[in-house]
Order: C-alpha cells, then sequence, then structure tokens
C-alpha cells in the first residue's frame, strides 16, 4: 500500500473543513455536510459559513478555519469562484495540507477563470503548500461498508448524497462529476450488486490528476476495476506507463472513456473542463498503445465494469483465444449470436468427441446437434418433454459438455424466462455447474419482463453477468482478452 | 387494400382446423388451440387428433379434417414432420386451400427433409392446390385490439399463448419463430406502450416468403413499421424493389436483421432454417441498395421499431440533415454525447441569434452558454435556485429556444431522475412543450433506478423515446434520416 501517496491523504482525511455550509437543502454546501455525516464519517467536521452560528447535522459552525483549534487535514469548498483564492489562503495560514474544490468557475469560463488559476498558483506557490483535487467537481468517495451495514462508514464529499451503495472492486476517477453523482446512484439501483471501492472526481485537475489517482488504485488491492473518464490526458507517457504495469497485474484492468475524441467533443470539454484540443489521431494512438479497454460510452464503461467486477469475484479464468460456445433455445438467436462472434472476432470451435457423443444423447436421431459448438437445445428439450423426463437435464447434459470440452473458455446460454416455462429452466441447477467451473458464463434473458428481472437478479447475486442484447453480451465476453 | 392478397387470407381465415391439438399442456397444439381461444378468434375452430374425443377449452375433437361437414379455410399444423404428406393430402381434399406448417424437421435437417419437401411439392402441385405458410415457425398473429380490451380480438396462431399485448402500427415478418414468442412477450411486457398490429413467422418459406407478407404491409395503412428478420433473401430483386418502394411511402418504414451475414452465422442458418449460405458481400450490396434501415441484433431491431412506432403516431417531421440540439446537467454527458453525434455523422449546429439570446437571459452572467447547439444547463438552474426562481421556468426557456430555432431538428433532454430532484425536474411541463412541437424530442434518463422507470413510463404513455445509453439515443436519431 501507498501509506505516504498523496491520494492515501485525500482518501482517509482524519479531520475535514467544509467551506460554504449552507442551511438551504437547495444548496451543495448543506448536501455535502448531510453526505458526510449520514454515512458515519469517522473523523472530526467543522462546519464554515461566515454568517451562519448554531449547528447541522450536528456539526457547529465557525465563521472561519482560523477560529478551530484543532489540527484539520482537508478542506472541501463549495464558494463562489472568486471567494476562493482568499479562503485558500486561510487553509495555508491554518496549515491545512489538501483542498478538494467543488465550485466551478475556473479554467471552463475562460479569461476571468484562468486568472483565478493563476492566483491559485501563486498564493499556494504552485501546489507545494496546499495540495487540489478539482475545481469543478464532485468529490471523493471511500465506501468501507455496505450501505445497509448499520455501522456503514467510509469518506462521502459528493454533493449529492448517497444512501444505496455497496462496497465493491471497483474504482473510478473521472472528470465528469456525474459520475460521482448522477450514474453512481443509477449504477447502485439499477444493479444493486454492483460494488464500488472509491469514486473519485477530478473535474478540472488544477493539481492532482488522473495519474496521481490511477498509481494509487494499481496499488491498492482492494481495487480490480478502475473506470476512467477523461478529457484530456494529463501526462501521456506516465499514463501509458501506468497502463502498461497494469497489463502485467494478474487482477487488475483499466478502462476508459475518453471525451473529445471529435473536434465537437473538444469544443463541449472546452466549456466543460477547460480541457484544450488534443488531436484525435494522437488520442487514437495512445488509448492503443495503452493497451486498456476503450468504452464508448458511459453505459458501456459500466456494463464492461460490472462484468470484470463479477468475474474476479469469482476468480474465472479469462479467455485467452476467444473460443465459445453457444446454448440457445431460438435458432434466429443462435444465427445473429454466430454473427456476431464472428464479427468480434471470436470463434466458435469445432467440439470435442467427448462434448459431441454427450449432446448426441439427449438430442432426437432425426436432429442431431451441430458438430461446431453452437447448440440449440429445443429439440432436445422437445424429446425430453416428449418422453416425459425432466428437461433441466438436458440443459445440465449441455452444460457439461461445452464446459468440460477443453478448447472452449467460455459459454453463453440464453435463457428464454416464462412463469410458464419456468419447470423447464431450473436457474439454480445451472448456477451450482457455472460455480464449480472455471469458465466464465454470461445469460442472455428474455422473455416476460418480471421474469427476466427476477432471474438476472439471482444471477447478480451469483455474480454471473446477464444481457438483454446480444451484441454487448459479445463486447463484453471480448473485453476479457488481454 | 389487398383483398383478393393471398396474406389477407392467412391473417383473416374464417375458420381454422387445429391438426395435433393435444390434452397435454406441454404440447404446441393445446398451447396453439389454447391461444386462439383466449384471444377470441372470432371464427369457426375445429381441433383434429386421431385418437382423441370430447373437446378442449369448448372446442370439439375431430379424428380427421374429413370429418367435418362445414367449409375450413385454413388448417394449422403442429405434428411431427413424417406425417404432414398424408395429412396435407386430406386438406386438399377437404378444400382447405392453405396451410401454416409450425412442425419442423423439413429443410433444416438436410436430405431426410428435404425428401418430405419433395413430396409436399408433388402432392401440392407445387403449392397450387394448396398454399403453405413455413414450415418450422411460429404461425401468424393479427391484433385487432389491446389485451386490456375486455372484447379482445383478432387471430393468434402462435404455439406461445399471448396473454398482454397492445394494438400497434408494427408489422414483423420473421424467419425466427422467437419472434413470435419469446421477443413478442419481452417486448410487450417491457414497453408496455409498445403496440403490434401483426407479426408473421414464416419459418423455412416453403412457399410463402417475405416478399407476399411484404407486398401487404405496404399497402396496409394500418402498419408503418415493418420489422424483419430474415436468414435468405426469397428474390433479391423484387425485395429491392418493394423496399424503394416503401422510400417513397410517406409513412413507411422497414428494418431488418439480416441472420447469416457471417460464414459462420451461415453455419447457423443451415442448420436453423435450411437458408443456404449467400455471399457476404452481395448481402452488404443488397441491403444497401434497398435503402433499408440495418439492425445488428433483436434488441436493436425493436429499439428502432419503438422509436419510428412512436414519431408516426405523434406525427413528428423527421430530421432531414441531422441538425440536433443538446440540453444536459453533466458536462461529461454533453461532450459524450458531442462526440457521438459527430461520429454517427449527425451535427450540433450554431443556435439562431434568437435562440442565443433566449438562453443567455437565464444563465450566469460568468458562465454564458455555448454558441452552438450543446446546452449545458446546470449553472442556469443553480442561478435560478440561488435566486429563489422556479427552475422549471429555465428549461422551458432552453425548450422554447431550441425548438424553435429553425435549423435545429430534434432535441436530446438529459434528465437526472431523482427523488431530491424532483421539484427541479417537472416533466409534465415538458411533455406539453414537446407535444406542441413538430420536432422530435430524445430523453437521456439516469439516476434512481425507480424514478427512471417512473418518467421513462410516462414519456412512454406520450410516444416520446427515451434511453440509458447515449450511443443507442444517436443511433435512434440517426436512423430516422432518409
Amino acid at each position: 500500500m501507498l501509506n505516504n501517496h498523496i491520494v492515501e491523504f485525500f482518501l482517509n482525511p482524519k479531520s475535514i473543513a467544509v467551506i460554504g455550509v449552507s442551511k438551504n437543502p437547495m444548496k451543495g454546501g448543506y448536501r455535502i455536510l448531510n453526505n458526510l455525516v449520514s454515512n458515519n464519517f469517522s473523523g472530526k467536521i467543522y462546519a464554515i459559513n461566515p454568517n451562519a452560528e448554531g449547528e447541522l447535522f450536528g456539526v457547529k459552525f465557525y465563521n472561519s478555519v482560523l477560529d478551530i483549534k484543532d489540527e484539520i487535514d482537508l478542506a472541501i469548498f463549495y464558494v463562489p469562484n472568486k471567494l476562493i483564492p482568499e479562503l485558500l489562503s486561510e487553509c495555508i495560514q491554518k496549515g491545512i495540507k489538501g483542498a478538494i474544490i467543488e465550485a466551478s468557475g475556473f479554467e471552463e469560463i475562460g479569461k476571468e477563470g484562468l486568472e483565478l488559476r493563476r492566483k491559485i498558483q501563486e498564493i499556494t506557490d504552485n501546489f507545494k503548500k496546499i495540495r487540489i483535487v478539482g475545481p469543478n467537481c464532485m468529490g471523493l468517495t471511500r465506501i468501507d461498508t455496505d450501505s445497509k451495514n448499520e455501522e456503514k462508514s467510509g469518506f462521502f464529499s459528493s454533493f449529492l448524497v448517497f444512501t444505496k451503495y455497496k462496497r465493491g472492486n471497483i474504482g473510478v476517477i473521472s472528470q465528469s462529476g456525474m459520475l460521482n453523482g448522477g450514474y453512481f446512484t443509477h449504477l447502485t439501483t439499477k444493479y444493486p450488486g454492483l460494488g464500488f471501492r472509491y469514486i473519485c472526481s477530478i473535474g478540472n485537475k488544477m493539481d492532482l490528476s488522473e495519474i496521481e489517482f490511477l498509481e494509487y488504485m494499481l496499488e491498492d488491492e482492494t481495487v480490480n476495476v478502475i473506470a476512467l473518464y477523461l478529457e484530456s490526458f494529463e501526462e501521456p507517457r506516465k499514463f501509458i506507463e501506468l497502463c502498461k504495469k497494469a497489463k502485467g497485474m494478474p487482477k487488475k484492468r483499466i478502462i476508459l472513456v475518453k471525451g473529445g475524441i471529435t473536434s465537437q467533443g473538444q469544443k463541449a470539454t472546452l466549456s466543460h473542463t477547460g480541457s484544450i484540443s488534443e488531436d484525435s489521431k494522437l488520442i487514437e494512438a495512445l488509448i492503443k498503445q495503452s493497451g486498456i479497454i476503450h468504452a464508448k460510452s458511459f453505459y458501456e464503461l459500466f456494463l464492461y465494469a460490472r462484468t470484470l467486477s463479477m468475474l474476479y469475484k469469482e476468480n474465472k479464468r479469462f479467455p485467452k483465444e476467444g473460443n465459445a460456445s453457444i446454448i440457445v433455445g431460438s435458432g434466429g438467436a443462435g444465427t445473429i449470436l454466430a454473427d456476431l462472434i464472428k464479427l468480434y472476432d471470436l470463434h466458435l470451435p469445432e467440439l470435442s468427441d467427448q462434448a459431441y457423443l454427450i449432446l448426441e444423447s439427449v438430442f432426437p436421431p432425426w436432429m442431431p446437434p451441430n458438430r461446431f459448438a453452437l447448440v440449440d437445445i429445443w429439440p432436445a428439450m422437445e424429446k425430453a418433454m416428449g418422453e416425459g423426463t425432466d428437461p433441466n437435464l438436458v440443459m445440465k447434459s449441455a452444460y457439461t459438455a461445452v464446459l468440460e470440452d477443453e478448447k472452449i473458455e467460455g459459454l453463453f446460454n440464453m435463457m428464454f424466462c416464462s412463469k410458464q416455462f419456468r419447470p423447464m429452466s431450473n436457474v439454480g441447477i445451472l448456477i451450482e455447474l457455472i460455480k464449480k467451473s472455471s469458465k466464465p458464463v454470461f445469460f442472455y434473458l428474455i422473455g416476460e419482463n418480471r421474469e427476466v428481472k427476477e432471474i438476472s437478479k439471482i444471477l447478480s447475486v451469483n455474480n454471473i453477468p446477464s444481457f438483454s442484447n446480444l451484441e454487448e453480451l459479445v463486447q463484453n465476453f471480448r473485453i476479457l482478452i488481454k
């Protein structure tokens, strides 16, 4: 662990001053304090507002950090941009060593903002006197326990209040504040099983950038998956070096969404985080050289993160060649899947003799199985039902055949979810087989929405990824290959 | 309307014999009868089984069609493949003019199946004596009223029983049976607002093919959107001709998923519908020439169908140039969206002076809006909240600015869905503005899952498409341009 790393200091403060706390619930400062207190921050908290008195959420107001006697590690700012330089000076005077500036109005607003930045550089002696995260960010989040835990704990400094979350193996580093607020809320309520360890919103990265956070998360064993959203690369060479280092680590993967990969996107980043245009070809080359996973959107980023998170938790063996097998109950779905597998440079190999013999034994003689790894299971299911035997045994045979075939590195199983067909699709039996295997199994679920959700949830609890879109399924398998 | 068209005869039979009805609920014949009866088929129904007596669902059993005195329009087959030739001969003898063969075991199983096909061609004098839909299909569905309607009606011949559906403007023609069963169930329960008119499963298309169904749906005014899944093209030239005809029609669009676009997919189609390889380049050229919308998966197919269905219902004007505008509360989302818009060959034009002036009036002076059509609304919202004015008025101004700008052809609006922020995002006000405008508005929803679903539902009822994936949103706008 990097005990002396600056990010360790920022993620584990012992005492905090929140500058700009308001008693108005519609203001960010109110919500930052709410977030810290309601999520049991274990250190000391001080609320700063020159005009407020009394207390809020049990935290006493001070008019200035200079009025506080005890030592303070970090200051969190939520005040208008123009007030920052003076208040920052006070923090330096007080001996505070780090500041998270969530307020906006700096590089992204042009001339006036750049002048503010110059002032801050001067006051801080180029960030030597105090280190800065932000500005224009949504703070840092460290999750120690699940929100359902009675003694929930961690460090929550976003101005959106977190109420539902799980501790997990994903770390986020993002230039979009929304990732430490909107998306996080979206993900934790949509995929209740998905757990996070850190969500670090770095905003305009006036001082600390993705580099420091990446360094830290690479060394932190609690993090397996690092999800990045960047609008610019602070130090491209260093970035590539760190990514290459990650490639050599057995339980570490990095996924990146890059904002501003087109001229139009670059116009947008300029007014968002003040990030200055980079050449599209350079970006492309850099991403390629770094060997990380490139996602096109936040949606893709988190779907990949979910898949990786689940498979790491289950210690699955990741594919090397991309040899997959399919078990489907729809020839149409099988066909589309076979096409997509080919289009994404994966393979459906020939089955071993042993696997084929197992399959042959459950198929009707007039409709033998394919010799290649596409198993359209429907005729075998119909045969079983016709003979009055349990169709779940057919599925068990198919799973055994495919998962024990040495060449096969993973399985895609389509399941039709319907109350009517529940007796034919006992997901419990399948989960048992999947848990025993070292190979990843992905589900493609269609059918009655309620049943789809129910089964998706059961699979999710068991760290088995499921999809309702075949292309997504194939993409999520594709990224497993290093 | 094509009153004398063969498809009219198949979709609107007056009397039906279901051949192979079983009293065992796990058998297809049982479920076909259940589907017809429970969905109030208004014509006469006869159940045929040489060994059964009595009745099922109030329908009397006969041992053969030859035992029935009245005239019969259609026979639906659900019996083992080998029995079909003889039973088909009986149907011809009885004067039945059409057969839907849902049983499998024909072209797709090779030699033996091809011999069966040859026999059928002989018996039917090359389909002159009786016309055939299938084999290896899931029947035809015609939806006249919603399932919630007390007097629900239509023609439901799939061996999966339909319980929830809405009548709408989408027609499906598919070589995958799952579309007339699994996907349909999935879609109607996932998007309760989505309505269908016909779902035609054509299987191996031994006689009738996509051509006849396409001809019919092009003339049928109740159908705006035609969703196709094909594993082969029956008559490529005729297909292109029909697609080109559709291009000239104001309220008709065709979307296609083609199975077997790779060598691997073609191996799959051979064992699915017996479709024989087509050259990948020829397929590509054919799709391009036809000018239809090409979807990569069933998921994409139905997302496109949903979008088109909604916009046709609302009489929206479709974009010609691809000029869009964005209103977001997250700079990161705005950036990714700007990139995607460029990557998909759409545009974010400069705003008109009038639009800019409206926006400028609600933005804080230190953070003016962009001159191009990306509106990051957050500073304006914060300003309103700070001043104690209603932030919904800010959204109203932004909508007015953008929707009244002549150059802009559509709007993408990101909404953060959260109980906490409900007062700031009154979706009712926005729907009113959208209903008045001729331009399509798409929502990008993120936030608390429950709130996202709730708002998505409200939007859906109002025929406003919403997405949780920015790339999907952009793709769905892109396909609107002819």
